[in-house]
Order: C-alpha cells, then sequence, then structure tokens
C-alpha cells in the first residue's frame, strides 16, 4: 500500500508499526515513506499517531480493528480499512455520521472486490435473484498432502473452517458448518479446485436486497475433506484436553505441527482466485454476470498475489477517498462502491493499471 | 481362550492376571477356571507361577513378550503364545532346544493363521515363487472419517503405522514404509477396500524360502491415505514439540482424541478378513494357492470376531502340544504346523468346528 501510494509523488507517505522490523522491511519494498515505531495497540496512542494526517490506512491484525476503526471515527479522518475484524463495522456507521467521519471498510480482496463486484450484480440486475461469490488464495503448486498454503495468518484460516458459515436463502440468513457444501469449481489455467462455506458474506447480508447469496472458500480438491477430519478429531479445538497430565490445547498443537508446513518459502508462487456470478434478469432476459479473477504474483517486486489483491484495492478506494469521490460520512462496506458505476470503474481501471485484472462476462441463462 | 479350553473337561484352566477386574472379567466369560492374581510383568513371579502346570499360553503384552518367552523357556514349559513382541522369538530357539523346551509362538490370526497358510503355500507350490498375505481388523459398518475401529491396542495400530516394512523382493529383504503401495482389495460381502504395506512378515522372512513376500494390512479405502496425512503432518511424532512453553509428544494428544473414536461401543460388530495368496506351480502348471477367510464376530457369546480369530488359532495349537502331536524343543513359528499335512488339517478343522471357516481355491494362472 505505502509503495504504490509514495510512487506517484502525489501522496507524503508515513508508515505506522510497533514493530522496527517490519518498518524495514516495508522501506526496502521502495519509495519515498516515512517509518514511524508506534504502538498502535494502544487506542490513545492511535488517536495522536493519525491527528497530523489527512488519510489513514488500516492493515491492523482482526483482533484489534474494531477498537481501531472506533478511534478513527471519532478522530475524523478519512479512513479505509483491511482488518477482518470478527465485529459488525457497520455498528459504527451512526457514530461515524454523527461525527462527520468516512470509514471504507473490509477493503481487501474478499472481502473488498467481491462486495463490490456483489453490489454492482445487485444494481444491475433486475431483479438480482442470487449471489455466489467463490475466492481463495492458494499455491501455484499444490504439494500433497493438504495442497495449501496459508497466504495470510493461518489461525484465522482455521477460524474460517470452524467459524459456522451464514448464508442467504429464500431471503432468510442461514447458518452451514464451515467446510460444508464441497463442490468442484474451475478456474482457468488453475485445476482442479474444490469450494465450500465459510462465513465470509459479511455486510453483503444486511446491505444487499438479494434473496440467496453465498460464499465459498476455494482450495485444491482434497483439502476440505482433511481439514474436516482434523477438525472432526478435535484437533482444531480450543478446549484443554490432558496430556500425560498436563492441559493442552489441541489447536496449538495443531498449529506448531501444521503451519510450519503451510507457510510459503521464499519465491514460492501463490495465485488468488475470485469469482462472483450474479443471477436474475438483464433487459427482462434470464441473466448472469460473471466477473473472474486469477491473479499471480508479481515476481519484479517479489509481492504475492495474496498481498496485491488484498492492498491494491484498499488503495484504490483509498484514492478515491483523497481525491473528494467518494464521500461520506459513514461506515461505507465496499458494496457501496460496487453500486456507483463510474467509482467501480475507476477501481478496476486502477487494478488493471496494477496487472489485477478481472473479466466480466454476461451469459443468458435459466436462472 | 481359557473359556474353550475349559469347556470339554480335558483341562484344568487357571487364569493368571495382575488385575482383578480382568480376571472377574474373564470368569464371567463361563467354563469352569481357577483364577489367580499374579503380577507377570516381575520374571520370577512368572517363572514361579507356571512352574506348577503342564503348559503355558502365554496371551501378553507386546512390551514383555519376550522376556515372557525367555522365562518360560527356562521354566520348560510347553508354551503357546501370542503376544505380538518387537523381538525375534526364533533368536531364543537354541536356549529352547539346549533346554528342551518348545514355544509356539506369533499364534494369533496374523501372525499366527497367516504363518500356517503361507507354510502350506511353500510345502506345496513347486517352486512357490511369491507369496501374498492381506488382513485386518474392521468394523462391520464403517464411519465417516476415519471407517475404522481399534480390535486390539489402537496404541500399536498407530505402532504399525510408522514403523517400517519389510518385505522380500527378489530373494532380497527391502524396506518400505508404512501405509505405502495402497492398493484396491476386495472380499466377499465387505466392500470397497484397501491394502497397504505395514510391518507383518516377521518370521517367514527368515523361515521360508520363498524370493517374494509381503503382508499388508486391509482396511476401508480412504483410511490409508488419512493415516499418511497424520503422519506426514506429524500427529504420530514421539519426539515433543513444544506448545505455549509446555513439552507435548504429539502421538499422546492424538492418541487422547483419536484412540476414543476407534473405541468399538458395547455389541458393535467387527470383521476379520484374511486372505493368503501363493504363486507357483502345482504339478509344473503355473498356478495359484488361495486361502479366504471373512469372520464376524459371535453375538451369542459377545465375542468380537479380533478376539476369536486371535485365541482360537492358539487354542488349537495348544491342544495339539498337550495332546504330543506338536512336538519340539525349540521355537516353533507356526509356518512349520502349516508346512505338516496333518498338523495344518486339525488346526483348521477345530476352527470350522468353530465357525472360522476358511476357504481353500486353486486356479490356473500366469505367475
Amino acid at each position: 500500500m505505502a509503495a504504490d501510494l509514495a510512487e506517484d509523488g502525489e501522496f507524503d507517505v508515513t508508515i505506522a508499526d510497533h514493530s522496527r522490523d517490519a518498518l524495514a522491511r516495508a522501506a526496502r519494498r521502495g519509495g519515498r515513506v516515512h517509518l514511524l515505531e508506534s504502538d498502535l495497540r494502544d487506542p490513545q496512542v492511535l488517536a495522536r499517531t493519525v491527528s497530523g494526517y489527512g488519510l489513514v490506512l488500516g492493515a491492523l491484525p482482526s483482533s484489534i480493528g474494531f477498537e481501531a476503526l472506533r478511534v478513527l471515527i471519532q478522530a475524523g479522518r478519512p479512513y479505509c480499512d483491511i482488518s477482518f475484524m470478527p465485529q459488525d463495522a457497520l455498528e459504527l456507521d451512526e457514530a461515524a455520521r454523527a461525527r462527520g467521519s468516512t470509514a471504507v471498510v473490509d477493503c481487501g480482496v474478499a472481502p473488498g472486490l467481491s462486495n463490490m463486484l456483489a453490489g454492482a450484480a445487485a444494481r444491475r440486475l433486475r431483479p438480482c435473484e442470487r449471489i455466489e461469490i467463490f475466492v481463495g488464495g492458494i499455491p501455484r503448486r499444490p504439494e500433497w498432502p493438504f495442497f495449501y498454503k496459508a497466504g495470510f495468518s493461518p489461525a484465522d484460516v482455521v477460524e474460517e473452517y470452524v467459524r459456522p458459515a451464514r448464508l442467504v436463502e429464500a431471503g432468510r440468513v442461514v447458518v452451514r458448518d464451515a467446510l460444508s457444501d464441497v463442490e468442484p469449481v474451475e478456474f482457468p489455467g488453475v485445476g482442479p479446485l474444490e469450494a465450500f462455506n465459510t462465513d465470509g458474506l459479511r455486510t453483503l447480508i444486511s446491505t444487499l436486497d438479494v434473496p440467496s447469496m453465498s460464499e465459498k472458500t476455494v482450495r485444491y480438491r482434497g483439502h476440505a475433506e482433511l481439514m474436516r477430519v482434523f477438525r472432526e478429531t478435535g484437533l482444531f479445538r480450543m478446549e484443554p484436553v490432558l496430556v500425560e497430565g498436563v492441559a493442552v490445547r489441541p489447536r496449538d498443537l495443531t498449529a506448531a505441527l501444521l503451519f510450519p508446513r503451510w507457510m510459503y518459502h521464499e519465491g514460492e508462487e501463490d495465485l488468488t482466485v475470485l469469482r462472483v456470478v450474479g443471477y436474475g434478469r438483464l433487459d427482462g432476459a434470464p441473466s448472469r454476470l460473471v466477473w473472474e479473477m486469477v491473479d499471480g504474483g508479481d515476481p519484479s517486486t517479489a509481492t504475492s498475489s495474496m498481498a496485491r489483491t488484498t492492498a491494491l484495492p484498499a488503495v484504490a478506494v483509498a484514492r478515491l477517498l483523497a481525491s473528494g469521490r467518494l464521500e461520506g460520512p459513514g461506515v461505507i462496506p465496499p458494496e457501496r462502491i460496487g453500486e456507483d458505476p463510474e467509482l467501480l470503474r475507476e477501481v478496476l481501471e486502477y487494478l488493471s493499471a496494477r496487472a489485477i485484472r478481472i473479466e466480466e462476462r454476461r451469459e443468458r441463462a435459466a436462472t
């Protein structure tokens, strides 16, 4: 994010982090950026830190994302966030409106780009009857036994595999087990994949008036069954088990054994796949709108696809905020951007200029 | 074993065990038996305990099987053992001959019955070019996710899944990973099964002059891949891993989570499948000799198939020892019984009278 924003000299960019090492790594990525060592877990430190800036991007751990959003709203600084917070950011919408603050949340690839495209589907299809989102970050070359590496926190991946998934069916929210309804899926040049329920709809559940919506996570085929067995065996449990007289949380041991195997090694390539399908009518005819992305990393900057596709939508939105083309006040989920054809076009053009290409198809179909 | 030996009044039977509960349970199985509380882990106690008896059957944990065999040989009592000891019992053959003692070891279903049939194949085929053994104890009704329950110590099952497997190929011993060379197999009325390498040949490696031999464990299809993943993940490791500052042996935690799922519940039916195939020539023609068993439990006595098929070959052999039809001295592996048509016939008839039926087929075949 910082490197992209600093690139064209339009912005004066400062990176704040509590880790000096992380700051040094960020600086090595290039671009003229200032570094600020600052423990942002402390709301008062965070409030002081952001007070001198005209625009703030948040890439904080999910555990402190909601509190940081609250601080930013109070600080009255335009904010664009990619924290995968477990709370509902829209609960702070009223406070943001009262304070005259603007915060765009969930601004990564999914949630993020997926929400924008879902918003576009909901707007263009009359009516929009169903939205399906398929998304996953996977290694380019899958390896036995997991066919998977974690492009972000592996603990959050496990959390995704245990947290019940909320779907919308016949206009109502229904809850399914994570890893359920496994189905084969295909993406061009990647194969064979599968998709399964995870709790990814988030704000879409309340913001879009579409009677049927699902988000599924994509992996290479076979991964879901293994994770289902791990979960069933109890290996993801948080409740301690007595082992030779010592209380052990199974998930901690599983993490110790599993996560090193889920780490990308230096230079290993990853892929991010995303498909959003809207079902409904276009000019009265049963139709499908399909957006599809298969993104690899950028070898020239040693940046993973997961990093690029998560960071750059946020930068695109930050640029919209900075230019005043996106205005609040309020807590704005990305689907609102997708509902505005001009804003969406700008985001997609910005991404395309950075080689993140989203194909759009319009298909006649029985719905 | 005790119930069967006590049944016809031919023997005066005493059961010795260090656990009063185990003795009480054994007594409830019926038959007129004496009970003796005795800690057989102590070699001196074991020697004293067996000194008053004319014939001894051993069903001791594998960890003390070899030491017990040594004691029995010194005690000069005919001995028939089903301890799955990791050591090579034949190392004590010389001592047994010197002392004039006779001990038949590995006298269960496999090792045991499988060795007898392998011995028969090696004798009858001229030459015998290859012997394949397939054996497994499985639930009658497989359940997701493991399609398996453990009919004996689950810790020994895991040991089977990690210990390298010794095979004989082109006259030489080769070592393969356990759980390797997974192949589909079929047994009548049971399905779909798979078989994979485990270290089951034991004495056959040195006693039979057959250039190609393998023993594979049989499970419902899909089990081996799961166990390979568990092993690869490190869940069967014995070396401690630091988890939140505490050293934990992964296999201990895995056992705590897995073994309760591998337990048969009260009244649940199991199956034991066994197939021994000898390849070679009969009267000069390329032929196969095939023995096949599919055994269920005995609902009338609530005895599992694994218990019946493990115990009754040992009882058959004990009866041969008691009647003097099987003579030593020495440590005798069961394949020696299979090499004697009369002794094998007696064992198979004895088993058949107890509803353990082994079908024999002779097939013309390209070898």
